[in-house]
């Protein structure tokens, strides 16, 4: 096995996280992950966050596995031993959920040990790296809302969609009692259950809720993709793509699903009652919505927001001129709420950027970094987690 | 490619299906499946059912295709082109619902172009198959209930548990009407999401409820797997494992699912309102815990129920005599429905040879055979329509 291999870099890692406990248990210490279906017995974790992957594949030639930065972005070799199985060690694995996937003689394969979360445009392999410091988005004896999968037809698209709606706890208990809402979005090659699924929202906020931090809310998350009908559909991730599918998500928005979730739910009137917020392909969706829809939402956060440059290239102008008189907008505008994890350099220029261009003309935002995290889950929990005490106050 | 190879097979498959479009649309008329993630182009699907499929794999030395009864059983090979693409088609894939998957170089790998379902124990292709003869399981412009997540903690595993509960039509606007409930048990490999997302449970029962042919009731869909805390899981499907697991969902039923739903949702009490139903191993699970508690539920299904033998060896003294006193279990469960598909033979003959037993006491029970449908959620899917409207009445 490789662990001998690893003993140098176990040492760097005692170095920098003497909390954690594995140093009391043991260098074998590992445990199949929570996130195992059934009784698998791989993917396993250590205490000290290293994780054992297994794959059988005895005709194989060649297998690897890889994952999303925080969990292991150059693929490792993995070795087969007498059974047929496929061995490695991961040797530091990042807080939290991560996407990874095995290559099997250059096929990109998902671990049957694990579920399957959307994410890379694709069902890909999960799997949740406790963290001893942070409990936040994990089920607590606390009173818990639901997620609601609600169906309806889009006059844009002309086909069912699916939304995902948290409902705060008591709301049936509560049948006359109206609620503000959060519109919340996913990001590109994710969809609508990623935020209740790999983010845990549902969890986030129910904690928050049940400590008095945040405001019972219902949030509806809907699917960031959208082809008008007898359009061609705007498939891939270019800025170009993503414009185009944000111009035709907002029909959907102003024509499908607010006046569907607003009907459906006992949601707040009024604008103040109103937010929205997304990460990465979401955080566009939310600028380019959102901007051009100050009349019907107060509040905004862009996590890790995938914010171009050229959008705010003449601040003044952008977005119908939204920003020009930075008085009225700051009055009208509640919160501008930017996040980002400190190790996904992109995005924290991108978020730094469009920040100093909104301070140049006087326009107030926030700005929260999560720490040692990437373009990944865990920094979009903490984001939620800082962003959602905000809203409605 | 295949397809010339198959021409014969058309034929008989034009003789026997004749209102189907193929001929009039030509041979070529494959189309990307409605299941396809975003705009995945492959798998692809003909009139006449063919189905194309398409693995890029081009470092690999061998690819299959294989799937459930009713898509392809025997793994088929696919052929390699110039591009790098292994390409096969199924000649004739039945209605509706399918499990499918590669295997690459001895591999199980799912579909990239498909989405994932819980099933064989783990995240599995699926695809979709239009049934042209039939709509009762697609959404349609009718009022639409909700499948709500409910998470509990279990006092009998200590763990969290999740259930997705159907909400009918019109529950929260009616915020004081009670409904009656059915507790719907999914299969072996499978979890609490499959009736739901492969069984189309929630539009089913729309349009029934829509059509004034079933009554507005609430769907209870648990996870069938439950270890008791501090107990070693029953892991396989053997007989003895379902065994013990029914035994440990039982106390799961009785002193977490019950009083968690009853208590979070507006059900009616008394056990006139309260069924069970199973598919599969839930078949199994629904006559090992229903006929312990017939003071808790009046009717029940069995679809493709696993019932073995020896469960009835001696029918008289079974479940501590229920089927003793035939007149008094007659006023009493006024429901015993058993349903199979008509290709699953061992089920067909678990059904007859359960109802004959039961019928030699003076035991009524009520069959239905879906036509042409093997172990799969066609079978269960008819076997729903049918069973919902016999509800509550």
């Amino acid at each position: 096995m490789m662990n001998a291999a690893f003993r140098p870099f176990r040492l760097v890692i005692l170095l920098f996280l003497p909390a954690l406990s594995w140093a009391q248990t043991g260098s074998d210490d590992f445990r199949p992950a929570a996130s195992n279906v059934l009784n698998a017995e791989f993917p396993k974790i250590a205490a000290d966050s290293r994780v054992q992957l297994r794959l059988k594949a005895p005709d194989a030639t060649k297998v690897q596995v890889q994952g999303g930065d925080g969990f292991r972005k150059e693929p490792l070799d993995l070795v087969k031993d007498a059974d047929g199985n496929w061995n490695g060690t991961i040797p530091s694995a990042g807080p939290g959920f991560h996407y990874y996937w095995f290559i099997v003689d250059g096929v990109r394969v998902n671990d049957p040990g694990s579920d399957a979360y959307f994410g890379y445009g694709r069902p890909t392999s999960g799997i949740e790296i406790p963290v001893p410091t942070e409990d936040f988005f994990l089920l607590k004896k606390v009173p818990h809302g639901q997620v609601r999968e609600q169906w309806y037809h889009s006059t844009v698209t002309d086909k069912w969609r699916r939304a995902f709606v948290y409902t705060p706890p008591g709301y049936d208990a509560n049948p006359k009692k109206r609620y503000p809402v959060l519109y919340l979005l996913h990001g590109a090659g994710e969809n609508e259950r990623g935020w209740s699924l790999q983010g845990h929202v549902n969890a986030i906020l129910d904690n928050l809720i049940a400590e008095g931090k945040a405001k019972p809310m219902i949030v509806v998350m809907d699917n960031g993709y959208a082809t008008a009908k007898g359009d061609t559909p705007a498939a891939t991730n270019t800025p170009n793509d993503m414009m185009k599918r944000a111009a035709t998500l907002e029909q959907v928005y102003m024509k499908d699903i607010l006046p569907t979730m607003e009907t459906a739910y006992r949601i707040q009137p009024g604008r103040e009652n109103r937010a929205m917020a997304g990460l990465s392909m979401g955080g566009l969706q939310t600028m380019l919505i959102g901007m051009n829809h100050t009349e019907l939402f107060s509040h905004y956060g862009f996590f890790s927001g995938a914010i171009f440059g050229n959008m705010l290239a003449e601040p003044k102008t952008a977005f119908n001129g939204v920003f020009a008189d930075a008085k009225a907008f700051n009055n009208k505008v509640k919160l501008l709420w930017f996040g980002a994890g400190s190790e996904e350099k992109q995005f924290v220029t991108m978020a730094t950027d469009t920040r100093k261009k909104l301070a140049d003309l006087g326009i107030q935002s926030t700005y929260y970094e999560s720490p040692g995290t990437f373009h990944e889950w865990h920094t979009w929990r903490r984001c939620f987690r800082e962003f959602a005490p905000l809203l409605f106050k």
